[in-house]
């Protein structure tokens, strides 16, 4: 594993930028359609089978060529983030919707509209109740990095107030305060009519060794 | 959306049930093997254009017969419950890792000892701690679930004690007590050295009109 917050830094020109998230954006965007058809095909067994070969035929293709481990998160030479592995907001991971985070730093807040389908269910026609965990302690740990207190996160209490069914949500959070090292986030989680179906609250904190590394030598993108 | 644990009786053989398991979880394994791959390709471009026509002609083939929505779940007529679209432990589903959750009722408890790769990355190198959540929100109500005490999340507070690797893993849960309709439960998850890296407390209950239904018709399958 990589030690904690080795983020490093890459240079990288922003149309380089552009063109691995179109090219990388299509390719993910394209597994996600076929992981979503994979899980509600009724074609007969041998189109299956079919299926499954030619899709190993493209796994090897892809294989030719890889980094050695998870993609890890880096910070852009023009103070972006590069976080394509995240398992919500990653552009290249199919395994996140993904979520489009906007952060908003003068409120502390950040929110998104999105769409969770077949592959997000718990409960019949309703979004996995540990989905609504995963997809809200993102919002979170960005809101208290827009709020200026970025941090991991320590705890993070849900509340389920009703279900929510799978198809249009939104979801909110905002540095509600500061206490010490412990930033403070609430956010909820909304269905398609606006209704709030999950509420929570996350302390987040950037951990002591974290705090010494960044004290010992401040982070050059800042 | 189907109403509310709308879970349905399928009458299913044994035969064919096993038919189902062996080839959509083969085909599900493969789409989970491409997911993986395609995160972490670094192919030249027209390589990646190549596979991502190639994936979508196999969404086409499997798109020509789907279920109409999201999969549910169903009640088998010989006592199982077939969940394959579930986000944690669905057979069926390229998202879910899957956790392979073993129930004991002698104990009211579950677990399950999985490896999660670079799909369910967060800070670098480490589990993302709403995947933590995710999981343990899964492995929680199953623990209610084999503890005679089956219900929705209510709340779940979870406490990150250290970061998580990605790598082999394990996790637990067992129902601590029973207050009036209110199932409370334990959970834990460990890394490959066994050590705890977040504990959770999640509150489950089977809401009032659930209640209410099984009241005036009690399931069949029970």
């Amino acid at each position: 594993m990589p030690a904690p917050f080795d983020y490093g830094v890459l240079e990288i020109s922003d149309e380089e930028l552009a063109r691995e998230r179109a090219t990388y954006g299509a390719l993910a965007d394209a597994v996600r359609r076929l992981a979503e058809t994979s899980l509600r095909t009724t074609v007969p067994d041998d189109v299956i089978e079919q299926a499954r070969e030619r899709i190993d035929e493209v796994t090897a293709l892809l294989a030719a060529e890889t980094v050695p481990g998870p993609l890890g998160v880096q910070l852009t030479t023009g103070g972006g983030v590069r976080d394509y592995g995240n398992a919500v907001v990653g552009l290249r991971n199919p395994v996140a919707p993904p979520l489009a985070v906007v952060q908003d730093k003068e409120t502390g807040s950040a929110s998104a509209e999105f769409e969770l389908n077949a592959l997000y269910e718990g409960p019949p026609g309703c979004v996995h109740g540990g989905v609504a965990a995963l997809l809200l302690d993102q919002l979170c740990g960005e809101a208290a990095a827009a709020g200026g207190h970025p941090g991991m996160t320590g705890t993070l209490s849900l509340r389920y107030v009703r279900p929510t069914p799978l198809g249009r949500l939104s979801a909110t959070a905002r540095l509600a305060r500061v206490e010490g090292v412990k930033a403070i986030v609430e956010g909820e989680l909304r269905d398609t009519d606006g209704q709030v179906t999950v509420t929570c609250e996350g302390v987040f904190i950037l951990p002591r060794w974290a705090r010494e590394l960044i004290d010992q030598a401040p982070p050059k993108y800042e």
